[in-house]
Parts: structure tokens; C-alpha cells; sequence
């Protein structure tokens, strides 16, 4: 039964979860008493020395269920074959999901940030932090061409990652075309743009795209914008980091 | 004559110079064409090797005078013995001078960012780097407490620092009461502040005051501030990286 309400609110937890890897952000994650855990993915294959041994130990500690995979079926956990080191863990983000049932949810307006080519994890908490606190409704995160969500990044958030809607998607390119067909405007950020921020009324449902420092928001995806606008800046400036433009988006009808 | 032209002149240029030192630091602002450097100094106790030699030629090849000194002599330039490696280089920033020059100067209104025990390099750049973007007229900047100008923030601030007026002081605090004195209003930002960013008017000279990430302003600064005013968040969180904090202010009337 695809839409009982036993198999919706199911797949709403499953696509909550975040699944990190690898021995070392696994460990800190388990030794960081305020990440909400799901549950620990070992493979079989594991040579069971002290960095696994202490890992059993803070799971059997916090009660946390521990799943054994041969190699193959963890890496289909972690999606990272060469660089999980046989270790997963699943974290259970209470704000995070997928663009599609936010797509099919939601109502009211809304304005989100859109992220195309984010690499820097510092940058990616940086922009959640102040995402978060300027009021943003949610971040669009690509699993493609984007930093993914590390304790890295939890790091950088400084703890907002677990307050912010986070809405995971594929490819951001098509993502956004759906949400233009569902009547979004879509503002990409180019220092090149002719109008400015300040022309965006917010009328109407508002993804802002930010682009890669260096590069700027990619082809396929500003193809998808309904329009370009700029932070107008002076003496010349060409750039701002992107955490700074992500602030001064979110803030940008409270200062 | 203490207040010839020449001799205003020639005050004027030596407030204009940065000091950096090491060895690393040096060679790098040497190799980097777009850095205006006006003297090297080497140690006399100088091993003369390949790097040593390397910075000879640059200077040479850039027509750089390079003045020797005693071990003693090099630290009074440097004024870090125990870091500078015997080398010294000095940068004629067109936009670098002191607070007392400026606050003999300047008539018009101003704003200003203060800042107070900003260590991090990559928050110094990344603050210039906003500042100058959102048109704040200068940065104070003492000597005590805060980060220094170095090939680190000059490469954080993304070429910014060149363009933007930067104004030495030794302590903060003291600095602030001259220009309280001046008739300043000293805004400190504090995140317990009960007014907000936008109570303050701007119609008078105004020094925006940032602290550290962690502690914030500090004591003897706060007690220079003649109101304190916050940046107002959503979903509790506490903070803003400060980098963004400057860059709010600095947009603010723009947005």
C-alpha cells in the first residue's frame, strides 16, 4: 500500500536519515551525545581492532541498534565503497527530507536557497548557520556537485544543521524546473545580473540559486532561472563569499 | 618642523607602510606582482641561502631597495623578534593610515567597523572583504588582540584589502573614547543587546564594534560603547559568524 499512512510516515523517517561514513566522523558522531543516532552499519570484513571495539561500545552505551553487511552490502549503505572503511552510520535529522514531498506538501510560500556547486564544507555550514538564523524556510542540497552533509559541516553550522529544513534532491537542475512548474520564481545570483536583490518582491514562492565561488551557478542550472539579480556592491568589489551572499539574502527584510 | 608639508607628507607615507615578516610571507608578497612593496629588509646574520638569494633577485628584478641590519635592527622593524627569520618586507597600501590621523581629518559622517580580539586570519580577510563590498568607510583595527595583516588575511580578503582604508590603533579601547569624545556613537554588537541593528539611525559618525566569536566584546571595550544593539535571529540561534556580522551591518542600507 504505497500511500497508507503506516507507509507515508515510514518513508518520511527513511528520508530523514543521513548516513555518514567512514572510522573517524563515525566515531565522533557517536561520542557526540547531541547527534540524534539511528543506527550503526558494520561490514563483516572488519578487522575488529580498537577503533570497532569502541565503536560496539558507544552504540551498546547509547542503545543503538548495530547492523552487520558483508563489504557489499554496506557500501550500498554508504554509497561510498572507497571511502567508507567498512563503517556507516544512520543519523535521524529531524528537519531533513526531500525536495519531491516538499514539493508535494507544501502550500503557503516560501523562500529557499539553492545550492549548485558548493564544495567547501565550511562554506555549506556557514550558509546553514546563517540561513537559519536570517529565517530561510529551507536549503535545497543536490547529492550532486555540492559538499555533502559531514561532521564537518555539522561543525560549521555550529549545531544550526539540526534546527534548518534541509531538502535533498539529486540534481539541482531538473529539481528546480519542477519547482517552476509549480509556480516558483527562481533568482539566480551572478555578480553579472542586471537587476538587484532588492527587485525580488517575494510575492510569490523565491529559490534563490547560489553558485560556486568561482565559478558562479553552472549552465544547466541557470537555465532554469527565471531571472539573474546581483548584490550590488561598491568600490569595485567583484565578489562576496558565498555564506556572506547567503546571509544577506536570508536577513534581507529584518535589518 | 613638526608640521611642514614635507613633513606631514612624509608621516603620511610611513603610516601608509605594513610590515610583514618570515620567510614564507616575504617571498610570497615578492612573487606576487599586484603587492605594492616599497623596502626588503634582511638580517646581516642571514645564512645566505637559496631562499634569501631568491628574494635578492625578486627585489632586485622588481627594483626593490634592500636594506641590511644587525639581528637587533631587523627585530625593531619586524617588531617579532622570535618569528621574523631575520626577513622583513614593507607594503605601501595606499589606503593604510592611523585612527588619530583620521580623527584629525575627517569632518563628514562616517561608519565604521572596530574590531575587538578578531584572531582568526580568514574572519579578518573574509570582514574586509564585506566591509569594502558594502561601502563601510574604514576598519579600525589595533595592534593588541587581533589578528594581523598578513599574507593570510590579504589573501582571504580576495585583493579587497587594497581598496579599503584600514586605521591602526595600539588598544581599542582607549581609541574609542577619542572618537566617543568626537562625538561618535560607538555602537557595540552584542547578542544580549536589547535594541536591534535597526534602532540605530545613522545620522550621526557611527563605529560598529565586533568582538571575539566566542567571549565578544570585551570589558574595558564595552564600557566605550554608548549602546549596544543586536542582530535579531530566528529558530534561537545565538550566533553569527562574525564575517557575516560585518557584512550585515555594512549592507544594511542597501538590501
Amino acid at each position: 500500500m504505497k500511500d497508507s499512512p503506516e507507509y507515508l510516515q515510514k518513508r518520511a523517517f527513511y528520508d530523514s536519515l543521513l548516513t555518514i561514513y567512514g572510522r573517524k566522523p563515525v566515531l565522533e558522531a557517536l561520542e557526540d551525545l547531541s547527534l540524534p543516532v539511528h543506527k550503526l552499519h558494520l561490514a563483516t570484513s572488519n578487522r575488529r581492532d580498537q577503533l570497532i571495539a569502541r565503536m560496539e561500545q558507544l552504540a551498546s552505551e547509547r542503545q543503538i541498534e548495530v547492523a552487520h553487511w558483508d563489504r557489499k552490502g554496506l557500501s550500498r549503505i554508504s554509497k561510498n565503497a572507497r571511502q567508507d572503511q567498512g563503517v556507516a552510520l544512520d543519523l535521524a535529522l529531524p528537519h531533513y527530507g526531500t525536495a519531491d514531498r516538499f514539493l508535494a506538501e507544501e502550500q503557503a510560500s516560501y523562500e529557499l536557497l539553492a545550492l549548485d556547486g558548493i564544495t567547501n564544507p565550511q562554506n555549506l555550514g556557514m550558509i546553514i548557520r546563517s540561513a537559519c538564523a536570517g529565517g530561510i524556510d529551507a536549503i535545497l542540497l543536490p547529492r550532486k556537485g555540492c559538499a555533502q552533509i559531514d561532521p564537518l559541516v555539522i561543525k560549521a553550522s555550529t549545531g544550526t544543521l539540526f534546527k534548518t529544513r534541509i531538502l535533498r534532491c539529486d540534481s539541482l537542475a531538473p529539481t528546480l524546473e519542477k519547482f517552476r512548474s509549480a509556480g516558483a520564481e527562481v533568482c539566480g545570483l551572478s555578480s553579472h545580473a542586471e537587476e538587484t536583490l532588492s527587485s525580488v518582491s517575494g510575492n510569490k514562492p523565491t529559490i534563490f540559486v547560489l553558485g560556486n565561488e568561482t565559478r558562479g551557478v553552472g549552465e544547466s542550472v541557470a537555465r532554469q532561472c527565471t531571472r539573474l539579480v546581483r548584490i550590488p556592491m561598491q568600490n569595485n568589489v567583484e565578489s562576496l563569499n558565498v555564506a556572506v551572499t547567503a546571509a544577506l539574502i536570508s536577513f534581507r527584510h529584518q535589518l
